[in-house]
């Protein structure tokens, strides 16, 4: 049987223009650390973006992300210098051009930006009665990184820049926000308004590292690898 | 100051109905496991969605995300069965009225989707140069999420129905599709051209779970508890 060329007569797809808007959106999200302007975003943008991961798939229903919108300067210095710390303990992992390269980066917008967005995973949430992650329970941290990506495609379409900062303990932010020993702090967020998004990341724009093509990571029926030998 | 109503004179914001049609993919994307058409997806479609995963966020521009896309029937077969192994023993946990209710879920679509996809990281790959993964080396992982989040948004936007299957040892996936020890399995999903998506998350729709307001789960400033004392 050979396969067709077109969808199936009755298609709930997108109207093509709408599927193009979607790509658009994916290629042109960055991850952004600099040129934050100082403006705040409304309250009604903020809320369409929260509402946007909170639409997120999550394992069974559980629904077990949670959101702080910090705006409090003094509780973004103090995470700013919470990275600060985690930052130069990594720095003193790389040696030689390396070294002097990561120095040379702009890794976050923590004080820039106005507004900062913790996402948490509460996995002890009963919501959804445990459907799904019984054998894999790292679903519901996984569910919690879905409302991520979603906040994230939809601040690119509003023009709002969106950095996340890894380099920072958990229990450093757990101390700083109040966040109790069971709820796992994920992704820690940058946002805000922006005058520009760069054309490719900033990681390959001052040449850290370079995408790798999408062939390289393609793999059919099982896993082979395709690493140099 | 009083906040503006407008965002930034120069904003590289969409036009108003493309974001639109961002946040309607978003509410309109569902967790599919029933309804799939026979129809293979035509390649070009296959690789769009790929690539719009590839196009994911990384830290450390790392990309340790791989795909194996799996047409073959033997195959899916072995994982079907290691799928009724491990909801055997997921429905063992349940009793009484929940039991007979989980008993009778639809929760895969692995013979009925002509094609599945696992989702791995690999998080040893040195691209990157380990930025940004020293203090939370959860974030391979979590990068290799964020792909999966991108493919299931394009997915809607095409017609094209995902359904996530978490209910699957991650070492039987291992053993089936020759995946090495350093390799994680993320997600298995689910492929295929439906005729419908469903109003409501399946779940609810069915009566195990109800999803929460966002009001519950959004915080400001710092953690407060908002569960039933």
């Amino acid at each position: 049987m050979s396969q067709p060329l077109q969808p199936p007569a009755v298609s709930p797809a997108f109207a093509e223009g709408e599927r193009d808007t979607v790509y658009r959106v994916i290629r042109a999200r960055r991850d952004v650390r600099r040129g934050f302007l100082p403006e705040p975003l409304p309250d009604p943008l903020l809320t369409r973006l929260l509402r946007a991961a909170h639409d997120a798939p999550s394992v069974g229903l559980m629904q077990p992300s949670r959101f702080i919108v910090i705006r409090s300067l003094a509780i973004r210095r103090q995470v700013h210098s919470a990275f600060q710390h985690a930052n130069q303990q990594a720095l003193a992992k790389y040696q030689g051009e390396r070294h002097d390269q990561y120095a040379a980066l702009k890794l976050e917008g923590i004080l820039e930006a106005p507004q900062n967005l913790c996402i948490l995973c509460d996995a002890e949430n009963e919501q959804g009665h445990g459907l799904g992650r019984q054998t894999m329970p790292q679903t519901a941290v996984y569910s919690t990184v879905c409302a991520v990506q979603n906040l994230w495609l939809a601040a690119r379409a509003e023009g709002v820049g969106v950095g996340w900062v890894s380099i920072l303990s958990p229990d450093a932010l757990r101390t700083i926000l109040s966040i109790p020993a069971h709820i796992t702090p994920v992704a820690y967020l940058c946002l805000g308004y922006v005058d520009s998004f760069g054309d490719e990341p900033e990681l390959e724009r001052v040449g850290w590292e370079r995408r790798a093509p999408l062939e390289n990571v393609v793999f059919e029926e099982t896993y082979t690898s395709r690493e140099k030998p």
